[in-house]
C-alpha cells in the first residue's frame, strides 16, 4: 500500500474539518446589538490592515516572482522557472491561511463572549473552535501546498526529486515572505496600539483598560489579531513548510560521502516520509481537538494541555509505525522523537521562566521594592538566565537526531516538532480571541460575571501564548539548522556540477576560513540591528498614537460625556500606516542582506553569516520574549494583591517593566524567527545566482 | 644589528619612566590634612580589596599551578612543566601590574586636587602621570615577561621555539586568571558601592553625591579605582601579551599548508616582531605622554587625543621601517596598521554612540518626556545598533590583516592595535584618578573654583574612559580571534604528534560538524548567561550595601549634626567581601566550561564554543558598554539645563536608566572581555589534557 496517501488525505481532512469548525463557529450567537457593532469594528479594521498590508506584498511577490523568472532564463543560472511559480504560490497560500484565521477569530470573539454568558465550557469551545480553523488551514494548505508542487513537477512535468525540491524552495520563500511581513507588520501593529491605547488612557486620562471612550481601544483589539493570530500563523506556517521541505531535500543526497546527511540504505521513500508524518499529526490534532471542543471544560487549562499531549502521543506512535512499515527502521522515528521532546521541554521552560506562579516573575516583582531600574535588571537577568534550556535543548535533539539519521535526522526532528501545529496552532489563537471577547464583554458592558468568566479564559490564554512563543522560537531553530545542513548540500551540488568541486568533494565550511568568520560575525550581529530596528518602528509608531489619542480626548471632550464618539477608525488607520510603513526597511535588510554578503564573502561567508544569525538570534529572541513575559506576569502578580495590590509605587514599577517588555515579546521578539528561518531560505533560493558571480 | 633588542629595551625604559614618574607625582604636594585622610582612607580601602582578592587569587593560582605541573608529568599528556611556572609569573606580573597602579592611582588624588587648585594644566599632569605609571608598569612588565620566559626556555632550556610559546601560553593564562578576579570583583565592587551610596544617599536622604555624611562614599571612590584601574589595566594586561604571544606562535607554524598561517617566506625572524613592535609602541608612548605632561593644557580632551594620535603614528612608521629591514616585507605592516586603524575606528565609535554631544545620547534624553520606560528601550536600541560598526571594523581589520599575512597577520593586528597600550591605558587610568579629585575636592570643601576644574578634568576622563572601552573591547575580540586561529594550530600539531591526523592534514572544522555547531550555540549562550551573573551579583552586593548604609544612617545619626561620624569601614568591608563572594560562580564557570565541552564535544565542539562565545561576547560587550555610557550621558545631557534639567521628570526618567546602564557597563559589558580570552587561553593550556581524553 502506498502510504504517501495519507498526506494530501490529511491536507483534505484538515480543510475540511476547519470548514465545518468555521460553519459551527458561525451559527452561534454573535450577541447583542452593542456586541456586534464592536466585533464588525474588530473585524473592519483588522480587514483593512490586511488589505493594506496585501498591497505592499503583491508588488513585492510580483518583483520577486519576476526576478526569479528572468534568472531561470540564464542557462548558466540553474534556477527552474517553477521556483518562480511555487514562490507565488507559497505567497498565496501563507496569505490565504492569514486571511481565513482572521476572519474566523474577529468573527468569534463576540460569540466567545456570548457562549460564555453560558457557561464556560461553551465560550472556551467557541474560542478554541476559531482557533482550530486557522491551525488547520495551516497545516492543509501547507502539506497540500508542498505535495501538490511536488506531485506536479515530478509525476506530471518529468522532473527529478531533487530538482523538485529545489523548486519547493521557492514555496517555502513566498511564505517566508508573507511571515515576514505578517510579523514584523503585525507585531509594530498591535504594539503601538496597545501602547498608545495605554499611554493616553490609563496613565494620562485615568479610565480603565478596554474603555469604549478611548479612541485606540479598537485598533488595541485588532492588533491582538494581527499580531497573534496572522503573524503567528504566518510564523509557523513558514517553519511547517519549510522543515518538510528540508527533510525532503535532504532525503535525496545521492552523492558518495553523503552518509553524513542521510544514511545510505534509507531508500528513496523516506523522501515523502515528512509529508506523511504531517499527514498523521493532522488527523491527530484532528482528534485530539474533540477533547477540548466536546469536554466540560471545568479546567481550561488542563483541557488545553491535555489534548496536546494526546495529539503529540498518537502522532508519534502512528508515525513510529507507519515509519516501520515503510523502510523496516526506527532511527528516523527516534529522530523525530527528539524532535517533539525538545519542543516539549522549550514550552515547559518558557512557562517556568515567564509564569507568575514561579520564582523568575516573582523575584522581579520583589525587586520593585527598590524601584523601576532594578525590575528592569532583574527582567534582563531572567530573560538572559532563560536561554540556558532552549540552548541545551535544541543541541540534544540535533545531536540525538544526528546520531540516528544524519542530517535528514535534524531536519526531521523539526516536522516532528512540527507534527502537532493543527492542534497547537489552535491553542495559540484561541488567546487573542479569549482576550477580545474579554475586551467586548467589558465595553459593551456585559456584568461582572461574564467578566470574570472571560478574564478566566484570557489568564489561560496568556498562559498557552506564552507557551506557544516558546514552541514559535524552538521550531523556529531547529527548522534554521535544518535549512543550513541542506545549504551545505545544495551549494556542493551546484558547485559539483560547475565543476568547482569534484565529485564526492563537499564544500569545505571550516572556522579556519576567515570569510567564514567574518560571516559568523555579521550574522550575530544581525539580530541585534534587527531587533533594534523593530523596536525603534513601535516607538515611532507608538508616538503617532499618542498624539492622535490626546487630540481626540481634547478635540471631542470624550471623557466630558458618554455622547461623545470617539473616531476608532482614524487610530485604526494610523496603525495600519505606521506599521506598514515601518516594517518597509528590516524587512528590506533581512531579504537583502544574505545576497549581498553571498556575492562579496563567496558561499562560505554565507554559510558562517547563517550560523551565526542562527545562533544569535535564537538567543535573543527567547531573551526578548521571556524578559517580557516575565515583566508581564511580575505586574500581574503584584495585581493579583501581592507586595503592595495595584496602584502602589511596586506596581507602578512593574507597569515600567511591562512597557519595555511589550515590543520585547510581541514584536522583536517573534519577528527574529521569521529572520533567521527567511535568510536561510533566502540564501537556498539565491545561492544559484549567488554562485553565478563566483 | 639583532633588533630583537628593542623589546627588552622598550620593557625596562617603561619599567624606569614609570619609577620616575611616580617619584615625580609622589613629590607633588598631597594637600591639607582633610585631603590627606580622604585619600589615605580610599587608599587603605583599596588596598584592602586587594589583599582579600589576592587570599583568594593565591588558592586558586596554586591549586591551578599544581595541576598543571602534575599533568606535566604524565608523558601523554603533552604539557612542558615550564608552563606551571609560566602561568604563576604571568599571575603575579599581571597582579604586579594591577598593585602598582593602584598605589599611584590612589596616592595621586588628593595631589591631583591640590594642583588643579594652583592651575588646570597642573592638575591634568598629574593626573596623566599617575595613569601612565600603570600603563608603563602593564606594558613594561608584559614585554618583559614574555620576552625573558622566551629567552630563558630557547636559549637557556634548549627548547624549540615552538614548545617555548607553548610554555608562554601558560603566563597568558596567569594574566587571563587575575584579570578575570580583577575584573569581575572590581566590576561588582565599583557598582555595588556606586548603588549602594546612590540609593540611600541621593534618592533617599536627599544628600548630594559625595557627601562626607555618606558612609558609602569613601567605598565608592574606592570602587573607581578598583574597577577602573585594577581591572583595566589587568584585562588590558591580558590582551597584550596574549596577542603577542598568539602571533609568536602562528609565526612558527612549519607544516605542510601552512600558507594559510603565514606566508612561507616570512623566515624565522616573524617569531620576534610583535615583541619588537610592543618595544616600539613603548618608546613611542614614551615621547608622546610628554606632550601631556608638558603640555600648557588649555584643552584637557585635544591634549589627550593628540598624544595618542601621535603615539600611533610613530609607532606605525618605526615599526614599518623595522620590519622593513629585518625581512624586507611590507605586508605584516599592513596588516599591523589595519589592526590600528580598526581599533580608532571602534574608539570613535564608541565616542559617537555615549557622547552627549551626538544623537544617539539625545534621543534617549528626549524618549525621557514620555517617561522612564521608553528612556530604557531608546538606550537598549542605541546599544544594539551600535554594534554595527565595531563588528564591521573587526571583520575588516581581519580579513586585511589576512590579505597582508595570513592568520599571523590577524595577531600581528590585534599586536598593532595594542601596541600604544603604554599610553592609552594611561589615558584611562587618568579618568578614575580625576574622578577621585574631584570626589576630595567636593568632601573637603575646596571652594568652587577648584571643583570647576576638577569637574573639568573628570568630564575628560568619562569620554576617554568611554573610548578606552571601545578599545578594549575591540582589542579583546581581535586579540581572540587570533587566539582561535592559534587554537587551530596547536590542536593540529597535538593531533599530527598523536598520529589521529597525517602529516600536513589540518583538523577539520566544517560547519556540517553536529559537535561544532553545538559547540556555537552553546559558546553564543554563555556571554548572556555570564552577564546575567555578573548583573545579579551587582544586585545582590548592593542591596546589602542599602541595608548597611540606611542602618548607618538611622543608628549614628548621621544627617543631624556634622560631628556624627559615619563608619567608612564597614561599607568598605562589606563591599570587598561582597564582591570577592560573588565573583566565585561566574569565573569559575570561565574556566571549567571550556574544558567540560572539550572533553565532551571534543576538540571541534571546543572550537565552535571559542567562536560562538567571541560573536556575541563582543557583540553583547559593546552592547552593554554603550547602552550604559549613552544613558549616562543622556543624563548629564539633561542635567546640563536641556528637556527640563536636573530634577525634572525627565531627569528623574534618565536616573532610571542610568542606574540600569550601571552594572551594563561598569560591570558585565567589562567582564564579557576577559571571558572570551579567558576561555581561548584555557582551551590552549587544556588542549593536551583534553585531547588526552578522546
Amino acid at each position: 500500500m502506498d502510504l504517501s496517501i495519507i498526506a494530501p488525505v490529511g491536507g483534505l481532512l484538515a480543510l475540511i474539518f476547519a470548514t465545518i469548525l468555521y460553519i459551527l463557529v458561525k451559527k452561534q450567537s454573535p450577541g447583542n446589538e452593542k456586541m456586534q457593532e464592536l466585533s464588525n469594528a474588530i473585524r473592519k479594521g483588522a480587514m483593512a490592515f490586511l488589505k493594506s498590508e496585501y498591497k505592499v506584498l503583491i508588488i513585492f511577490v510580483i518583483v520577486v516572482g519576476l526576478l526569479l523568472f528572468i534568472a531561470s532564463n540564464f542557462p548558466e543560472i540553474r534556477i527552474h522557472w517553477g521556483t518562480s511559480i511555487a514562490f507565488i504560490i507559497g505567497a498565496i497560500f501563507s496569505g490565504l491561511a492569514g486571511n481565513i484565521g482572521m476572519r474566523t477569530a474577529t468573527m468569534a470573539n463576540s460569540r466567545t463572549a456570548e457562549g460564555t454568558k453560558k457557561h464556560l465550557s461553551k465560550g472556551l469551545s467557541i474560542a478554541f473552535s476559531s482557533g482550530a480553523v486557522m491551525g488547520m488551514s495551516v497545516v492543509g494548505l501547507g502539506v497540500l501546498g508542498v505535495f501538490g508542487i511536488y506531485i506536479l513537477f515530478t509525476d506530471f512535468l518529468n522532473l527529478t526529486s531533487v530538482d523538485a525540491t529545489n523548486i519547493l524552495f521557492g514555496f517555502g520563500f513566498g511564505a517566508s515572505s508573507i511571515a515576514l511581513f505578517a510579523r514584523v507588520g503585525g507585531g509594530i501593529y498591535t504594539k503601538s496600539a496597545d501602547v498608545g491605547a495605554d499611554l493616553v488612557g490609563k496613565v494620562e486620562a485615568g479610565i480603565p483598560e478596554d474603555d469604549p471612550r478611548n479612541p485606540a481601544v479598537i485598533a488595541d483589539q485588532v492588533g491582538d489579531n494581527v499580531g497573534d493570530v496572522a503573524g503567528m500563523g504566518a510564523d509557523l506556517f513558514e517553519s511547517y513548510v519549510d522543515s518538510i521541505i528540508a527533510t525532503m531535500a535532504l532525503a535525496l543526497v545521492a552523492v558518495a560521502g553523503s552518509q553524513f546527511f542521510i544514511p545510505s540504505d534509507y531508500g528513496e521513500k523516506t523522501v515523502l516520509i515528512p509529508l506523511i508524518v504531517a499527514g498523521i499529526g493532522i488527523i491527530s490534532s484532528i482528534i485530539a481537538t474533540q477533547l477540548v471542543i466536546l469536554g466540560r471544560g471545568k479546567n481550561v487549562y488542563s483541557a488545553l494541555r491535555n489534548s496536546l499531549f494526546f495529539a503529540t502521543f498518537l502522532t508519534a506512535v502512528l508515525s513510529g509505525l507507519v515509519i516501520w512499515y515503510m523502510i523496516y527502521k526506527w532511527e528516523p522515528f527516534a529522530a523525530m522523537l527528539a524532535g517533539l521532546i525538545g519542543g516539549i521541554i522549550i514550552g515547559l521552560s518558557t512557562e517556568y521562566f515567564t509564569s507568575e506562579k514561579n520564582k523568575p516573575a516573582k523575584t522581579i516583582a520583589e525587586a520593585a521594592k527598590t524601584g523601576p531600574a532594578t525590575v528592569i535588571i532583574q527582567g534582563l537577568q531572567v530573560g538572559m538566565i532563560s536561554t540556558i534550556v532552549p540552548i541545551l535543548a535544541v543541541v540534544g535533539a540535533m545531536l540525538a537526531a544526528f546520531y540516528f539519521s544524519g542530517f535528514y535526522g535534524v531536519a526531521l526532528s523539526a516536522v516532528g516538532m512540527l507534527s502537532i501545529l493543527g492542534i497547537s496552532l489552535a491553542t495559540d489563537c484561541y488567546g487573542p480571541v479569549a482576550d477580545n471577547a474579554q475586551g467586548i464583554s467589558e465595553m459593551a458592558g456585559m456584568g461582572i460575571e461574564v467578566r470574570e468568566r472571560t478574564e478566566q479564559l484570557d489568564a489561560v490564554g496568556n498562559t498557552t501564548a506564552a507557551m506557544g512563543k516558546g514552541f514559535a522560537i524552538g521550531s523556529a531553530a531547529i527548522t534554521s539548522l535544518a535549512l543550513i545542513f541542506t545549504y551545505i548540500l545544495v551549494a556542493t551540488t551546484i558547485l559539483q556540477d560547475k565543476g568547482v568541486l569534484a565529485q564526492g568533494e563537499f564544500l569545505e565550511l571550516s572556522l579556519g576560513d576567515p570569510y567564514l568568520v567574518s560571516g559568523i560575525f555579521i550574522g550575530a550581529m544581525l539580530p541585534f540591528v534587527f531587533a533594534a530596528l523593530t523596536m525603534g518602528a513601535v516607538g515611532k509608531a507608538a508616538y503617532s498614537m499618542v498624539e492622535e489619542v490626546r487630540y481626540q480626548f481634547k478635540e471631542f471632550d470624550l471623557l466630558k460625556s458618554d455622547k461623545n464618539k470617539p473616531d476608532y477608525e482614524r487610530c485604526v488607520k494610523i496603525s495600519t500606516n505606521r506599521a506598514l510603513k515601518e516594517m518597509i526597511v528590516p524587512s528590506l535588510m533581512a531579504v537583502v542582506t544574505p545576497i549581498v554578503v553571498g556575492i562579496i564573502l563567496k558561499p562560505e561567508g554565507l554559510a558562517g553569516l547563517l550560523m551565526g544569525s542562527i545562533a544569535t538570534g535564537f538567543l535573543l529572541a527567547v531573551f526578548l520574549a521571556n524578559s517580557g513575559g516575565a515583566w508581564d506576569n511580575a505586574k500581574k502578580y503584584i495585581e493579583s494583591g501581592n507586595i503592595g495590590g495595584k496602584g502602589s509605587s511596586n506596581h507602578k514599577a512593574t507597569v515600567i517593566g511591562d512597557t519595555v517588555g511589550d515590543p520585547f515579546k510581541d514584536t522583536s521578539g517573534p519577528s527574529l524567527n521569521i529572520l533567521i528561518k527567511l535568510m536561510s531560505i533566502v540564501s537556498l533560493v539565491f545561492l544559484p545566482i549567488i554562485i553565478a558571480f563566483i
